[in-house]
Protein backbone atom coordinates (compact mmCIF):
# COMPACT_ATOMS: atom_id res chain seq x y z
CA UNK A 1 0.00 0.00 0.00
CA UNK A 2 1.24 3.89 -0.76
CA UNK A 3 1.71 5.96 2.24
CA UNK A 4 -0.90 8.07 0.74
CA UNK A 5 -3.58 5.89 1.10
CA UNK A 6 -1.91 4.46 4.36
CA UNK A 7 -2.73 8.47 5.57
CA UNK A 8 -5.90 8.27 3.84
CA UNK A 9 -6.89 5.21 5.70
CA UNK A 10 -5.05 6.21 9.41
CA UNK A 11 -7.23 9.74 9.07
CA UNK A 12 -10.39 7.63 7.72
CA UNK A 13 -10.43 5.24 10.89
CA UNK A 14 -9.65 8.40 13.27
CA UNK A 15 -12.22 10.75 12.05
CA UNK A 16 -14.91 7.92 12.55
CA UNK A 17 -13.74 6.30 15.85
CA UNK A 18 -13.71 9.60 16.94
CA UNK A 19 -16.55 9.64 17.83
CA UNK A 20 -17.20 6.80 19.82
CA UNK A 21 -15.75 8.14 23.14
CA UNK A 22 -18.22 10.41 22.79
CA UNK A 23 -21.08 8.32 22.45
CA UNK A 24 -19.46 6.58 25.63
CA UNK A 25 -19.54 9.75 27.46
CA UNK A 26 -22.94 10.40 26.80
CA UNK A 27 -24.35 6.98 27.37
CA UNK A 28 -22.71 7.13 30.86
CA UNK A 29 -23.52 10.33 32.25
CA UNK A 30 -27.26 10.76 29.96
CA UNK A 31 -26.28 14.30 29.83
CA UNK A 32 -26.35 16.15 26.54
CA UNK A 33 -26.99 20.65 27.50
CA UNK A 34 -23.74 21.46 25.89
CA UNK A 35 -24.15 19.51 22.69
CA UNK A 36 -25.30 21.00 19.93
CA UNK A 37 -28.49 18.87 18.10
CA UNK A 38 -27.53 21.42 15.01
CA UNK A 39 -24.20 19.85 14.92
CA UNK A 40 -25.27 16.43 14.93
CA UNK A 41 -28.40 16.94 12.49
CA UNK A 42 -26.01 18.75 9.76
CA UNK A 43 -22.94 16.24 10.38
CA UNK A 44 -25.18 13.35 9.88
CA UNK A 45 -26.79 14.58 6.94
CA UNK A 46 -23.11 15.70 5.49
CA UNK A 47 -22.50 12.34 6.21
CA UNK A 48 -25.39 10.26 4.47
CA UNK A 49 -23.91 11.91 1.63
CA UNK A 50 -20.56 11.26 1.75
CA UNK A 51 -21.61 7.67 1.72
CA UNK A 52 -24.35 8.27 -1.15
CA UNK A 53 -20.80 9.48 -2.75
CA UNK A 54 -18.82 6.57 -1.89
CA UNK A 55 -22.02 4.52 -3.51
CA UNK A 56 -21.59 6.25 -6.94
CA UNK A 57 -17.60 6.18 -7.35
CA UNK A 58 -17.62 2.89 -5.62
CA UNK A 59 -15.28 3.46 -3.05
CA UNK A 60 -15.38 1.12 -0.41
CA UNK A 61 -13.08 3.00 2.45
CA UNK A 62 -15.21 5.99 1.99
CA UNK A 63 -19.13 3.25 2.12
CA UNK A 64 -17.27 1.98 5.55
CA UNK A 65 -15.72 4.79 7.02
CA UNK A 66 -19.46 7.20 6.60
CA UNK A 67 -21.49 3.85 7.29
CA UNK A 68 -20.02 3.83 10.78
CA UNK A 69 -20.11 7.06 11.35
CA UNK A 70 -23.64 7.47 10.41
CA UNK A 71 -25.01 5.06 12.74
CA UNK A 72 -22.34 7.00 15.65
CA UNK A 73 -23.86 10.48 14.67
CA UNK A 74 -27.76 8.71 14.45
CA UNK A 75 -26.75 7.02 18.17
CA UNK A 76 -25.94 10.50 19.46
CA UNK A 77 -29.19 12.22 17.71
CA UNK A 78 -31.47 9.66 19.66
CA UNK A 79 -29.55 10.72 22.96
CA UNK A 80 -29.82 13.98 22.39
CA UNK A 81 -33.63 14.15 22.33
CA UNK A 82 -33.85 11.36 24.94
CA UNK A 83 -31.38 13.02 27.71
CA UNK A 84 -32.31 16.67 26.56
CA UNK B 1 -20.12 20.25 -12.68
CA UNK B 2 -20.70 16.48 -13.00
CA UNK B 3 -23.87 15.30 -10.26
CA UNK B 4 -20.78 13.04 -7.88
CA UNK B 5 -18.59 15.94 -7.64
CA UNK B 6 -21.84 18.00 -6.80
CA UNK B 7 -22.55 15.82 -3.95
CA UNK B 8 -19.16 15.59 -2.83
CA UNK B 9 -18.82 19.33 -2.38
CA UNK B 10 -22.29 19.84 -0.54
CA UNK B 11 -20.88 16.73 1.71
CA UNK B 12 -17.71 18.58 2.37
CA UNK B 13 -19.05 21.96 3.20
CA UNK B 14 -22.03 20.29 4.92
CA UNK B 15 -19.66 17.85 7.66
CA UNK B 16 -17.36 21.37 7.71
CA UNK B 17 -19.84 23.80 8.88
CA UNK B 18 -21.46 21.62 11.23
CA UNK B 19 -19.27 22.22 13.60
CA UNK B 20 -20.55 26.51 13.29
CA UNK B 21 -22.96 25.43 15.83
CA UNK B 22 -21.33 23.57 18.41
CA UNK B 23 -18.49 26.56 18.59
CA UNK B 24 -21.62 28.75 18.94
CA UNK B 25 -23.10 27.17 21.40
CA UNK B 26 -19.72 26.58 23.27
CA UNK B 27 -19.09 29.89 22.99
CA UNK B 28 -21.98 31.67 24.30
CA UNK B 29 -22.74 28.93 27.21
CA UNK B 30 -19.07 28.75 28.31
CA UNK B 31 -19.94 24.84 29.30
CA UNK B 32 -18.06 21.95 28.11
CA UNK B 33 -19.54 19.33 30.74
CA UNK B 34 -20.94 17.27 28.49
CA UNK B 35 -18.45 17.26 25.34
CA UNK B 36 -15.69 14.68 25.45
CA UNK B 37 -12.43 16.13 25.26
CA UNK B 38 -10.66 12.80 23.63
CA UNK B 39 -13.56 12.87 20.62
CA UNK B 40 -12.08 16.55 19.41
CA UNK B 41 -8.23 15.51 20.10
CA UNK B 42 -8.99 12.34 18.11
CA UNK B 43 -11.18 13.78 15.34
CA UNK B 44 -8.87 17.00 15.34
CA UNK B 45 -5.59 14.77 14.89
CA UNK B 46 -7.38 12.62 11.68
CA UNK B 47 -8.57 16.03 10.32
CA UNK B 48 -5.12 17.27 10.18
CA UNK B 49 -4.07 13.88 8.21
CA UNK B 50 -6.72 14.43 6.04
CA UNK B 51 -4.96 17.86 5.35
CA UNK B 52 -1.89 15.96 4.99
CA UNK B 53 -3.22 13.35 2.38
CA UNK B 54 -5.43 16.41 0.28
CA UNK B 55 -1.72 18.18 -0.32
CA UNK B 56 -0.43 14.92 -1.27
CA UNK B 57 -2.94 14.31 -3.63
CA UNK B 58 -2.61 18.21 -4.64
CA UNK B 59 -6.97 17.73 -3.91
CA UNK B 60 -7.81 21.83 -3.22
CA UNK B 61 -11.35 20.45 -1.71
CA UNK B 62 -10.27 18.24 0.59
CA UNK B 63 -7.43 21.26 1.61
CA UNK B 64 -10.00 24.05 1.88
CA UNK B 65 -12.52 21.55 4.11
CA UNK B 66 -10.43 20.24 6.32
CA UNK B 67 -8.17 23.24 6.37
CA UNK B 68 -11.39 25.34 7.85
CA UNK B 69 -12.86 22.03 10.15
CA UNK B 70 -9.42 21.92 11.85
CA UNK B 71 -9.47 25.64 13.08
CA UNK B 72 -13.16 25.04 14.16
CA UNK B 73 -12.08 21.88 16.00
CA UNK B 74 -8.93 23.64 17.25
CA UNK B 75 -11.47 26.21 18.72
CA UNK B 76 -13.50 24.17 20.36
CA UNK B 77 -10.36 22.22 22.32
CA UNK B 78 -9.26 25.75 23.65
CA UNK B 79 -12.93 26.44 24.46
CA UNK B 80 -13.35 22.71 26.12
CA UNK B 81 -9.45 23.01 28.11
CA UNK B 82 -11.05 26.68 29.11
CA UNK B 83 -14.22 26.44 30.40
CA UNK B 84 -13.91 22.72 31.74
Amino acid sequence: MQTTELIGLVAATLTTAAFLPQVYKTWVHKSTRDISLVMYMVLLTGTLLWLFYGVRIASFPIILANSITAVLLFLMLLMKMKYR
